[in-house]
């Protein structure tokens, strides 16, 4: 394990379980539309690997004609180089809002902050699929697995972290295997040498200190895939479910968070800007309506920015706010015309995953 | 204008304003997977136009590098055969539950049955567009626009109908240009002798009478595509807003809706079987939940088909009903984990569009 100097910004949120899973202050989350590397917010499931360049390989093997093992240097020099901007959000974010409806344990307690925006560089997964001899089909049935050098303990077992993708998201333009991130190579934490990132997708598909991609019929079997970040049905337990039932997550769904304030703040009366961010997988944001009043009158964000569909987009708008009680809400729509559940008991469920129920911030506005 | 001979269904609930605007009972819906064609719904905007098939040409234009204007041979020809398997649903279906909120003046009262599914056979538009010279470019900013040769009337103007979807749908493998249905050459009220097939998206981009295809920078400036089918937020009113600050329509939400049983009916107590479809867009249903209790409790249902992302999911569900009034509710949740809204009064839109709200059918149970 690498003795690590963890560039970590004294902001940091740390959550628990260990110290590389943390993220941003919410007010720190949409300064920028780019995230400061820095303030990126770090998922790990193990520790962070060493891992020495010169050594290095990537292994692309399974149901390929022609099975590649590759450098570093051999992917900078032989593939096109591309730039994506694109937002990592955590399937887990927002969990401690379902966390209040009912105890999930043994979960992270994840703020609105487990989400980031970064410009990655690197080369098209497609492109170096088609070397080793595998076709950009849409209608494929295969999948692509990532495996990683990270050593991971579940029940007992160590293994190395790993997920899949479909075979057709695989050979979209905008997934890619990166190795830079905010134009300097990747730092430990963020998966250096080589991470995937699956733009639309939940983080934990964009697979860090990336060794090994398989070309196979099945999705990943690692338990990554094949039993954690599965999602169940609120009325599900974890003691009589069947977890190959539930849902394997892939694409986001559509989402808004208020990071202006937070939960009990107390401010001036006057004009108050109310900000945050709002995101829909691979589909763009359509429009954010805020709430000063618990969601009786609402009104339309402006979006500050004009986002790709890979992006969150960020929003603001003013209020003029008297003395006392009131809950801010947020919610989005996309451009498909799906939107955020009202209530989050709706969509609470025991692994604690996707909550993309309205954001409520409770604040009390005092004279000025 | 044609000297009709539509093959209507007896079954079949004539809507408002033009005999053309029908669909069949729900109960007729769900009861095979592919529709009939003579119990698809029909959704037009103005009279079927008489078309010679012998003078037909399709007319490929605007930012190409080759124009093309092919006859219907020329069609068939020229460029590979396929088939997809697409569900077309009107933006509008479902709009009556909106009425029940608020007055919605001059539009169809949509039930549950502006929706069908059917097998389309045609060439790829991306193989047409290929052979005028346009690539596929998946981060294109062109539209590809469809016209039509049916005359429509809006605010006393008569013009053809069309519509338009990005340049990079278009090049998408689903998208067809489609001269047979159900194996069978185009039926006149379905468009013959070619319609766009554009699955994933309302029903009103999947043109009929198609005889114009244009390369274009901005989405068709069409009264159907910058006026008509544009969503509002509940709050807005036809009297206030700026039309081109409402979301353009293109992909559909996540919608669900019991087929089985009518509003009101009175049904003998005991096994009951309840049976709908659900529908993604581009996505597919992950899990389709249902209540007899009006959504206090809810049983997951039986997806009765594998469908593909292009294509509604059928399902069923059994329940032991005991005498006594009963909410029959379903919801479903997409392969993203977006889910439909509780009340349909938070979608309402002056426009009636794109009702995904949890499907309420309140019936009565009797003694046997």
């Amino acid at each position: 394990m690498l003795n690590l100097s963890f560039d970590k910004h004294p902001d940091f949120v740390v959550r628990l379980e260990h110290p590389f899973n943390a993220g941003p202050p919410p007010r720190l989350l949409n300064q920028s539309y780019i995230t400061p590397t820095n303030l990126f917010f770090v998922r790990s499931h193990g520790d962070v690997p060493e891992v020495d360049v010169d050594s290095y390989r990537l292994e692309i093997n399974g149901q390929v004609s022609r099975p590649l093992n590759l450098s570093l240097g051999d992917l900078k020099d032989n593939f096109e180089h591309v730039n994506v901007s694109a937002t990592l959000q955590c399937a887990g974010n927002r969990r401690e809002e379902l966390m209040a409806v009912e105890s999930i344990p043994n979960e992270l307690e994840w703020g609105v902050d487990a989400i980031s925006h970064a410009s990655w560089t690197g080369v098209r997964l497609r492109d170096v699929l088609a070397e080793a001899g595998v076709g950009s089909d849409a209608d494929s049935h295969l999948h692509v697995e990532f495996g990683g050098l990270d050593d991971v303990q579940r029940h007992n077992k160590i293994f190395h972290y790993g997920g899949s993708i479909p075979l057709s998201k695989g050979c979209s333009s905008e997934v890619i295997l990166a190795y830079e991130m905010n134009d300097e190579p990747l730092t430990p934490v963020h998966g250096f040498p080589l991470r995937a990132i699956v733009p639309g997708y939940i983080g934990a598909r964009s697979v860090k200190w990336l060794d090994r991609i398989t070309v196979q019929d099945e999705p990943s079997q690692n338990y990554f895939q094949s039993r954690a970040y599965r999602l169940f049905a609120p009325h599900m337990r974890p003691e009589t479910v069947e977890w190959e039932e539930g849902v394997m997550l892939g694409e986001m769904n559509v989402t808004s968070v208020i990071c202006s304030h937070d939960e009990n703040e107390r401010i001036a009366s006057g004009n108050v800007s109310v900000e945050g961010y709002a995101m829909a997988g691979g589909r763009r944001i359509a429009r954010v309506d805020v709430s000063c009043d618990g969601g009786v009158t609402w009104v339309q964000a402006e979006l500050t920015n004009e986002a790709g569909c890979w992006g969150w987009t960020l929003w603001k708008v003013n209020f003029d706010l008297k003395p006392g009680r009131c809950q801010l809400v947020v919610r989005a729509m996309d451009t498909s015309a799906n939107t955020q559940p009202q209530d989050v008991s709706q969509v609470w469920n025991f692994k604690g995953y996707m909550n993309n129920a309205w954001h409520r911030v409770n604040i009390e506005v005092v004279d000025d």
